[in-house]
């Protein structure tokens, strides 16, 4: 018998010979090359044709029969009698043929222009400022952590998360941002799109209607798709998301998910008096409302407008927060804040549905928050990104006059620049992607019948010094954009 | 008009007197019991009044109308006119009436015995020994990570994962496990429960059918049923999972769960002939498999069982593995392991679904892996676990003698000790949680037919010289048991 094939080049260079030997005679016998029953070589006398040591010979033959590839017994060693694939296959009558495919919901998620694409270019929205982050006073709260890590934060995380964490979290939602929280109130999550989730799946059931703004979040909506959640989409205006008495009558939503601080991407604040009718509708209807204030963080120009959570006792409101963009996405930590009502349930449903941990990032992340290190940096931050809009807003100008639009500059970390409907955005996006510059066009979030045309210019990690020869590229991809790309 | 309630005690301790008197104005406009066009006294009066600085009645003043609960004008400040309940309560007429309610997807994932319970107990199971964890080795690699860190790392995630925690881990897999694996097949997770709900996703639709061992893992089940899966229970004998004929015609799956090296909890292995089967019968019917492999590294006594992944060329398996057994399980960080098929839509539906991060940790367990801390320490841990293992069957041996079965030894970091129907294990296990002791019930990881009666015996985190102490304690509540908990 013919058996040089076991140590025929090319060799795998990681493994050592005697794994060679096991991992192809394996393969041989499972796709039926070596047929049951046959007898393969003593030890010795393959050791001597392959002119390697017995052992190494041994050790492949041992490992196939502990496996039950291989039989052994006085009379040598012969390959099994395996189920292979002619017998079995004649079984199975209803064959649905192999098919190695996602299914139709992850297919759903796939899209064209991935929203992790050019994360790194210029006026890429939605990445702060990593250069400004304060290394040094985080790497020391997690060298705190480490020192005090217990199993408590080395296994699974508590219910709800890390109690300090939650408790410095409260304390600082009350006193910024004016909401009057308990600790037991959060439940922590691994960023924003998890909180998403677990709403999309706790707060409804499969087919209920979800209320989403138009244009909206993109990567919310993979969320309710993948919760089976049916998307209705409802127009923005001035003040806000603007439902009709139809919207209420004809698509009743179990859920309904905003951004009032700062619309996303449009940047529009949500007026007081639409978010009471909101908050009332909700209530009487037994929808919930799923405010996204991810944003609140970096406001400009007066104080910020109240949260719907907490605006009046007992709303059908969850709040979900990040500290993606106060601090870095790559944390992976954010906060969900509850009715105390379902607080508890939804903290023990969270912990079976996701076993959630991150226990020393967390005390962490307390620890840099009671230190002061957060606000600090928040206030640090507010100021130089006010800075960088208005070195945006000022070289826009300078290029481009009154000629476009500006919204959204109320708060965050982007603007948008509205274009006349023959500057189709798609094409200028994609030239500007050309020139090393992320620009995102409005259409990506929008959906039809509604038409919005513009670009999202985020500024977060973007040098002052370095705005004006970004514009200008901009503004020659504007320019040149009918050039097929 | 007497607003002496503005600065009533109790005044909340962490807010400064500006902004109680901002909330609890807006809280009485919002509430409606400061009516709509009420006159609220002029800033300095009000002041007088309170006995504090003008400015601090100014900034609520000023606050409250930016938001629209206030109005201005020379005739003073009034109280505007917003939409509170009654008007719009008569506008809905198919009113549902509040309901703070969790969906009932959620509640399905509350239970009596919540996973968490007891997990800092002496025999609770899937806890590994954190005090030998190497604390120094691994924050030498994570301050090494901190110090080289880009906005690569401090951002969302590279597709698929950090590009050199994928290379290493295909490394660690071929040359370990005996896998033939490219890195570019390998989806970085946070851990085996999100490992889990993405299979449910992305390889099944709602509706589809899943196989589920019985007894078997609890927490995979709320990945599939808030998946929207219908779970299809199949008995598991002592070569493993045990599917009929008429499981394949009445109850085609989509998709099939199992722990083959180490079924969870009973211990058994699945045999090579039932994998093979298993493996034909899944191509034939379009069937993913889930291979979850979670406790393959601490195998004793010969070689470990080949995964079904790999067994043979383009198999429909996608094997999930975790470092929360290994390392710890707050690190969060698993991964899957895909046909090269599927691997790269799988890796993008992934990224578009859960946005991952976690960068920085990553990277310090890539350099972890390469310098060989990884291999070092899971040795170390192979017979450490052993000689627990050992202890604890002296100690059992000791006590009960023949008396029960014990089954679950070849791997991991548990064993089963089966009880006759007379001792029921929930009872027992009740007894020995007020004993101190975190033993699961057999029951709980089977559902009915099926009527599994034993105990699980966790020895991760269980102290050699505690073991005999703590098997008299199990004696005594095993005696004890019929005493109501």
């Amino acid at each position: 018998m013919e058996l040089d094939w076991l140590l025929a080049p090319p060799l795998p260079a990681a493994l050592p010979r005697q794994r060679v030997i096991y991992h192809r005679l394996r393969e041989a016998i499972l796709a039926g090359r070596l047929a049951p029953g046959t007898r393969l070589p003593a030890s010795r006398s393959l050791a001597a044709t392959l002119n390697i040591a017995r052992n190494t010979v041994l050790f492949a033959y041992e490992q196939l029969m502990a496996e039950g590839c291989l039989v052994g017994n006085r009379q040598g060693t012969r390959v099994a009698a395996l189920p292979l694939h002619p017998a079995i296959r004649s079984r199975l009558a209803d064959a649905r043929g192999t098919s190695l495919q996602l299914s139709a919901r992850a297919q759903g998620a796939l899209r064209p222009d991935p929203t992790t694409e050019g994360a790194t270019l210029a006026f890429a929205p939605g990445v702060p400022d990593y250069g400004a982050f304060p290394f040094r006073s985080w790497r020391a709260c997690l060298a705190r952590a480490w020192s005090d890590a217990s199993s408590s934060q080395l296994g699974y995380a508590a219910l709800g998360g890390d109690p300090a964490l939650r408790e410095a979290l409260a304390v600082h939602l009350t006193t910024v941002r004016g909401l009057a929280v308990q600790a037991t109130q959060i439940v922590i999550t691994s960023g924003t799109q998890a909180a998403l989730d677990l709403c999309s799946r706790f707060l409804a059931d499969d087919g209920d209607i979800i209320w989403a703004e138009n244009p909206g979040y993109r990567s919310a909506r993979i969320a309710f798709q993948l919760a089976g959640l049916r998307i209705h989409d409802l127009p923005v205006d001035a003040e806000g998301l603007a439902p009709s008495m139809d919207d209420w009558r004809k698509h009743p939503p179990r859920l309904i998910m905003v951004t009032p601080s700062h619309q996303y991407p449009t940047g529009r604040v949500m007026s007081l008096s639409r978010r009471l009718a909101l908050i009332e509708c909700a209530r009487q209807s037994g929808t919930w409302i799923i405010e996204d204030d991810y944003d609140s963080e970096f406001r400009r120009g007066g104080p910020a407008p109240p949260a719907l959570f907490g605006l009046q006792p007992e709303v059908p409101v969850v709040y979900v927060g990040t500290f993606s963009k106060t601090l870095f996405p790559g944390l992976r930590l954010g906060y969900l804040v509850l009715p105390q009502a379902i607080a508890a349930d939804f903290a023990r449903a969270a912990a079976e549905a996701t076993r959630p941990g991150q226990g020393i990032e967390q005390r962490a992340l307390a620890d840099f928050i009671q230190r002061g290190h957060y606000t600090t940096h928040l206030r640090r931050m507010r100021s130089r990104y006010a800075a960088r809009q208005a070195a945006l807003r000022a070289a826009l100008h300078a290029t481009f006059g009154a000629r476009f639009q500006l919204t959204g500059g109320e708060a965050g970390l982007h603007l948008v620049l509205w274009l006349p409907q023959r500057l189709r955005d798609t094409l200028v996006a994609a030239r500007a992607a050309q020139m090393g510059l992320g620009v995102r066009p409005l259409r990506h979030y929008t959906k039809p019948p509604l038409r919005c045309n513009g670009l999202v210019l985020g500024y977060g990690n973007l040098q002052e010094a370095n705005i004006p020869e970004c514009v200008r590229r901009l503004a020659v991809a504007i320019d040149d954009h009918r050039c097929k790309p």
